[in-house]
This record gives structure tokens, sequence and C-alpha cells, in this order.
């Protein structure tokens, strides 16, 4: 597996500086014997969710209306040349005017160049509403609607696959079901800035919550996650990197040391994740569903 | 709060040298401070779940058949006393014959001495079989039903507190469950061996994952939490120390030092809990539970 952080998009250039970008990464990664490169997060544009608009359609720009499309054709053409699949993060306008729906989306592609499956992001962080008091938004509800997919698996490179997005990364829920699919592998793209001004209080903890969520989800899924940043500064926010190939028993195997495009490639073994599915995890055999029923009756928090 | 992590129980000697001990440090906590002090799971006896027995009524001097009891009333005693609450993890049997019930059960006791609340352990690891290629069993699922109280909380010691039981530490449903009743402050005991002969695959990660699981819990739910081991030489087995104080940003605050009595005393400030309640992890604002049926409605793993 590779996960190929990077740098935040420019503004200003359009798509071909970055496709080109992801294009060396995916040949190094083909060189360095990976099947399968992970792109972050809205892979393709800045982090726009940060900026207010009166109008989404003003944000159209950023947007794909096809997948593929001429812009990421080389991407799709490339993994076919190469014989490598890719997990890509971007957003997705489908229709237009009134009847528009955006989306925060993956795609994963295989080895001949074919979408295999589709994940639109379920757990949109921030608001929906202007704050004319923060010095930069955090519209991810404004921007984009709650995917519609669910968290759904694939048989693909030798396994069961799933993909979440981001924020889906510090919910157990995300992985939980997907783990109840017998996921061994989970590939997550992020944004994730160091610091955003509604919320200061846990700061210091930024790199270290990406981290527990990752290794947690993995861990208590007996699942591998390939885990990408978009990364370095983006307009007013500064993006951690961190990105991270975590084991089947939780531990970060090869993690990322810049804020810059880095490859880091790593063998996992999809086998090491049926050791815990039949021990310690075998849900089977220890899940209690009945007393979990506030999990899927109750959205917030109710008094006992 | 106050973690009282305990060298095992000797087999030999009835409950009296426990609970002297236990009332040490239960004076020591109140001296450094606490208002409330958490003992181990099962943390009268020996952790016995290792030993195959034809009749489970072998086993019955290892059981509390009434809480209070004249073995451990000095505790209750002393707590009124000292005006100090404590969580306390001990088997019970209710009953006897053919209609009896044996619960892996923790209580916790208020200032004043009074039972507050009770709960029983629901995610028993192991087997119930009786396993001859193995030097020794893990028969929990043989000596225990599944608890029946389900993840309650009680309004105590000026917050929203709930109690889980060791194995239950690594499942996020614990959590969750209590989170969703609004939980800030989780307590926990444990008797965890550094090695088990079923499975052997992850035993350079074992400690790892006691943290991990426990600091997840308490980042994913805004709580703190309090773990507390069982620890050292019980048997045939070694177990863990690790006991921790967990902030609800998932950070340790706190950590055990040795494999032996030691009592971890720290400030918990319960508010710190609802500033992530009211942010990144607003259940209200962000969970779709329209995307976690499988949660509930499934049990073990079945193929998408």
């Amino acid at each position: 597996m590779a996960a190929a952080q990077m740098a935040a998009a420019s503004p200003y250039t359009g798509r071909k500086p970055v496709v080109d970008r992801m294009l060396a990464m995916m040949r190094e990664a083909k060189a360095r014997g990976a099947d399968v490169i992970v792109y972050p997060e809205l892979a393709l544009t800045p982090f726009f969710i940060m900026h207010w608009v009166d109008d989404l359609a003003e944000a159209d720009v950023y947007y794909e209306k096809a997948m593929p499309n001429p812009d990421v054709q080389p991407l799709f053409d490339e993994a076919r040349a190469l014989g490598i699949g890719f997990y890509l993060g971007y957003a997705e306008l489908i229709g237009q005017g009134e009847g528009a729906k955006r989306f925060n989306t993956a795609i994963l592609v295989g080895k001949t160049g074919e979408i295999i499956g589709k994940y639109r992001k379920v757990h949109l962080p921030g608001h929906a509403d202007y704050r004319p008091e923060l010095p930069f938004q955090g519209l991810e509800k404004l921007y984009f609607e709650v995917g519609d997919t669910g968290f759904g698996t694939w048989q693909a490179f030798g396994g069961v696959v799933g993909m979440c997005i981001c924020n889906d990364r510090r919910w157990p829920e995300t992985y939980r079901v997907m783990g109840l699919q017998g996921v061994e592998l989970v590939m997550v793209g992020y944004n994730t800035p160091t610091s955003v001004p509604w919320d200061t209080t846990f700061d210091h903890l930024t790199e270290f919550h990406n981290h527990l969520s990752v290794q947690a989800g993995a861990y208590q899924n007996s699942s591998w996650v390939v885990s990408v940043a978009k990364t370095g500064r983006d307009g007013p926010l500064d993006l951690i990197g961190g990105s991270c190939i975590v084991s089947p028993g939780g531990e970060i195997v090869m993690t990322a040391q810049t804020r810059e495009d880095e490859l880091l490639v790593a063998a996992c073994d999809l086998d090491l994740a049926q050791k815990y599915k039949r021990s310690v995890f075998d849900f089977s055999q220890h899940r209690r569903t009945e007393h979990y029923r506030a999990i899927c009756d109750q959205i917030g928090v109710a008094a006992a």
C-alpha cells in the first residue's frame, strides 16, 4: 500500500499541477511495489470550505461534474498502464441549479482503471451558517450533503476493503459498520487543521487525536488502515501531516515525517487482520447487541 | 479520583488481607484529597477463571453471596467514616443450585456508604468449554452469565458517572452507550494477562492495547476514564499493570509505574468533558444513525 501525502493545491492553477504531482507519486508507488495508492480527501483542490459564499454555485469550480473527466483522465490512464489501483478524494457535483447535489466523495479505482467503488462522506464537521465572529469558516455542512452511500466494502486487491473520509475516522461507528462486513483494509484521506478558531481547547492534541482515532479503529476491527493527509499551508489554515499506515494490531507501521508531498509504502498482509477477527474481536462470540440499542436509536445525548 | 492498582489476591487467605490493603489505600486516597477510589475487577479474589471445575459450585468460595457482607463491611464503614466513594469489582452469586446466577459485577458506593449503582459485565472474553490442549483456561463465559444491567450511568460525585469491567473497555459500544447518556467519568477495573496461550499474535502489544482502548473511549465520548488493574503474578498468569487516569482529550494524565499495589490520585475536572461534547463530538449535530444500523442489527461479520 502507498500513502500519498500531499501539500495543498493552489487555488490559482487549476487541476493540472496537482494531477502531475499525483502522477509522479503514482509512478514512484509502482516502482516501490505498491498495488494501491491512497490520495487525500479533496485531493484536487484547496480545502475551500473555510470561505463563505452567498451562492454555492460560486464554488462550482472546485467540484468535479463527472468522474473521470479530462482533468483527471491521466490518473486513470496511468493506473491502467502501470497496473495500480487508487483512492481519490474529490468534491462531487451532480446536476445543477436548484436540483444540484454536492458530496465530499472518494472513489476506489482498480488496476485496469475502472471505478470499483464510491463513498460519500457521512460525518460532516463544522457548521452550515455564516459566523461573522470567526476569522474563517468551517462550512462542510454547507458545501456538502450528508453522504448517501453508507459505509460499504468491496472485494478488491485480494481482500475486503473499505473507505471513509476525514472526520469519519474519529467515529467508531465508521469502522464498526465496515468491521461487520469483515473489512481488512480501510482507506481514508483527510484535511485537518492544526487549529480551528471555534474550538481551541485541545489544540495541543490535534496530531495525537489523528493517530488515536485511526489506531483504535484499526485495532477494534482488526483491519489495516491507510490514512493520508492533505498537509501544509492552505489559505488561512495550517494542515497537519501525520499520514500513516496502521496495522490490525493498531500499531503505526509507518508515518510521514514532513508536511509536504511524501510517499509511504508498506507491505500490508491482509491475513494478519484475520488473526484478531478469530480471537479477541470475534464479533459473533462477544458482541451483545441487546445492550447497544441506544447507538442506533438515539442521535444526541439524553440523560439516563 | 484515586485509582487503586492492586497486586493479586492470594487464593489461600480469604478476604481479610485484601480488604486490609484496600482500607489502607482508601485512607491514603482520602488523605490525598480523593472523592472516589476505584478498585480493580474481581478485587477480592484471585482471577480464578483460568481453572476448570466440573461443577461451578466448587468455586462458590470466590463469589459474594450478599453485598455488603461481613468480609467487606469494613470498606463500607470506612467509606462512610472518611466520606469517600468507591468502585468495587467482585464475583456475584445470586441464589443456589440449579437456579444460581453468577455475574462479574461492579458496584458504585457513595460517600455515606450506600450502594448507588451496580453494573454486570457484558463483554465476557474467552470460552465456556474445557480445552485440554491449553496449559490453563480462560473460562469467563463459564463462570459468569452475560450482564443484564446494560451500560448505565448515575448522577454522582458532581457529574454523570458510569462503570464497565475489563474486556468491556476494548469495545467502542461500551463507551458510546454511556456517552449517549452524557457520561463524564467512566470507572473500569481489569485483570489482563501479559499473554494467553490461545492467542499470542499480539503479545507485544498487550499494554499498548490496554491504553489505546481506554484513550479512544475517553476521547470519542469526551469523558474521563479511571482504569485500574489487578496486577502481577496470579497463579499461572502475569497480569499487566498500566492503571491510568485518562482525560476527555484521551491523554494519559497519570499511569502506574509498578506491578504492585499503587495509588494514583489526580484532579479530574468534569467540566472539561463538556468542551468536546459541545464541539467535535456534539452527537446531536454530527451522528448519522441511519448509517449505523448494522451495529445493532447484526452480531457477527457478514459479507457485504
